[in-house]
């Protein structure tokens, strides 16, 4: 039976490193006007006539931002992709390329390496991003990530995290809290499994916010909207630490207070339904969960009629005078100073 | 006395993430007129003004590429750094960003990181780059560094792998074989130390290869230097695993075959000493060791007049037909297949 098994595992010393790269990108087309020469060469050429480029990158890291017991591969795959594209959003550019590289030890097979770049392509398909580099390589242990996002945009339409005023309106897209209430789902049917291997989890009432942990979209939509609507936000940044530490951050960058309205935050009926079986604060949870990637934005009060009763984008709040501090007003009226209770990995 | 070397230690859980990468950046400057945004927004922004973009992202892995018992943090920073330089001047483009992305365990204290920004710093301000984003997260072991280049360069002056042709001259850049014997002399240092931890080890006769692979330097001023004397190479490709696997990148990129001679291979003396007292080859350390950070690159014969004499440039061989095939030609004036040798990580 060992046998049979290691029929369909294809060591990566038997491939060496360029063959390995040559195989796993053999079927990334490029497909954007500006990709000019992907993979396979020192560097890859890119071309933007004359638009600025914004690029970012990003770090995920086995054991820490993620757990293979029950992250398939290929959904790692797409959302390593899907955390950088959000932050190229964020700055109301387009994605048009990224990079992938990859630590890797030798107890992944090529078979697990190829449903990881499986979920990438499928990311950059349906993102249409192409591939353009990346390096892959060994780790003394577990599985480390790094993905370069490139994107492009007129310089007036980019949006950064300064510029907000006070009297903006803030807003946020979707909905949030899911994916950290995802995550304490699959934790605790790790634990379960960990008792009882035999164990069947139900995990269909909680599809929803499983899939906002393992398979999180980036809002390229709402990039597109914000254009169909004429919208230019004032200020804008994604939400991948959770609502509390990035509303400080925008109210940080553009010098201004904030005031939050708890029964604003838009929430999943399943995110209330799952913290009340946890038993925490459904606004807890959307304040300090994080790895929602929905985008956090400012507008003019005069954009208001533009983006009213619009399902995708909910007003929570407005932007203050600085020395007014950043608050959450809650439900029952009390204000409640916001402290960054973000996702800090130095913290874990 | 512990509580002494402790005073000199900051935890990173007290800094946190985002306080971490402001205090180590805060000291980068942003000097590239194509710089428009740095480090503390979504993405950074660039503008190139219609020029070609050019970028290259590479990873480090410790225990795999660089081993912290030798290698102090300072020159991490820079050889990091020097490494996707490398590859951006191997494509005859300027560099002009970089990003830097690390992913450590707890163990580091600040001060550790401080020193790697130092010669991440350093490398920036010799080689005229700006330093404007990255990622900084905890690892469950060790360090795992990611660097992203960025450059620019008119399309007309870009080279690629591909383009040489028969009759075209093979050039190397410098010497090489350098950096694998210094890893070999601080390799031996270690188990030296590891038996006497009072030895003192005399480095003085190596100075110049352990230089080669502790603090690399990427050529950018052969770029700089083809450019004066108007030189413009058919194909080119960075020297980062060795002679014998360029020689290949090349030769499979561009279709073409490929004589090397063995007696033209530029070495440094300490290479030759270091080589014999080794018992090795130093031939064989040319073509397989790697890490020189040299160029590789094939020029037309009749540019061979713009660049006969000068010390950097040593023409090592030609191309040939493809069908002729790829052969070093020795001393003796036999003729021996190149095959790849070079350094490959999941080999190790």
């Amino acid at each position: 039976m060992l046998e049979d098994k290691n029929q369909e595992r294809t060591s990566l010393e038997k491939l060496g490193e360029f063959g390995l790269i040559d195989h796993l990108t053999k079927n990334f087309e490029l497909k954007q006007p500006s990709s000019i020469i992907g993979v396979g060469d020192d560097a890859a050429v890119m071309d933007y006539n004359g638009k600025k480029t914004v690029l970012s990158t990003d770090m995920l890291v086995e054991g820490v931002h993620f757990d293979l017991s029950y992250m398939p591969l290929k959904h790692l795959g797409y959302k390593s992709v899907m955390v950088n594209l959000s932050d190229i959003y964020a700055m109301n550019a387009i994605a048009t390329q990224v990079t992938v590289s990859l630590a890797i030890s030798n107890r992944f097979p090529l078979e697990a390496l190829e449903e990881f770049y499986a979920g990438v392509a499928l990311a950059c398909k349906l993102y249409n991003v192409d591939l353009v580099g990346g390096d892959t390589t060994s780790s003394a242990r577990g599985m480390i990530i790094s993905v370069t996002a490139i994107g492009a945009a007129n310089e007036s339409d980019i949006v950064y995290r300064k510029g907000g005023k006070p009297n903006d309106l803030l807003v946020v897209t979707g909905d949030i809290g899911g994916a950290y209430l995802g995550l304490q789902v699959l934790e605790r049917e790790k634990e379960v499994f960990k008792v009882n291997p035999n164990s069947q989890p139900d995990l269909e009432p909680y599809s929803y916010i499983v899939e906002r942990q393992l398979k999180p979209e980036a809002r390229k939509d709402i990039v597109e909207l914000l254009k169909k609507l004429e919208v230019k936000p004032t200020s804008m940044i994604d939400i991948s630490d959770g609502l509390s530490s990035e509303v400080i951050h925008l109210c940080k960058h553009s010098d201004v207070g904030c005031n939050v309205f708890e029964e604003k935050i838009p929430l999943d009926p399943t995110v209330i339904s799952a913290s009340e079986e946890f038993k925490m604060d459904s606004t807890m949870i959307a304040l300090s969960g994080g790895e929602d990637y929905e985008l956090l934005f400012t507008i003019d009060q005069a954009d208001f009629p533009k983006i009213k009763g619009n399902p995708n984008l909910t007003v929570i709040g407005h932007m203050t005078e600085k020395n007014e501090g950043i608050h959450l007003i809650t439900r029952g009226e009390a204000k409640i100073p916001i402290t960054a209770q973000g996702w800090n990995s130095f913290n874990e």
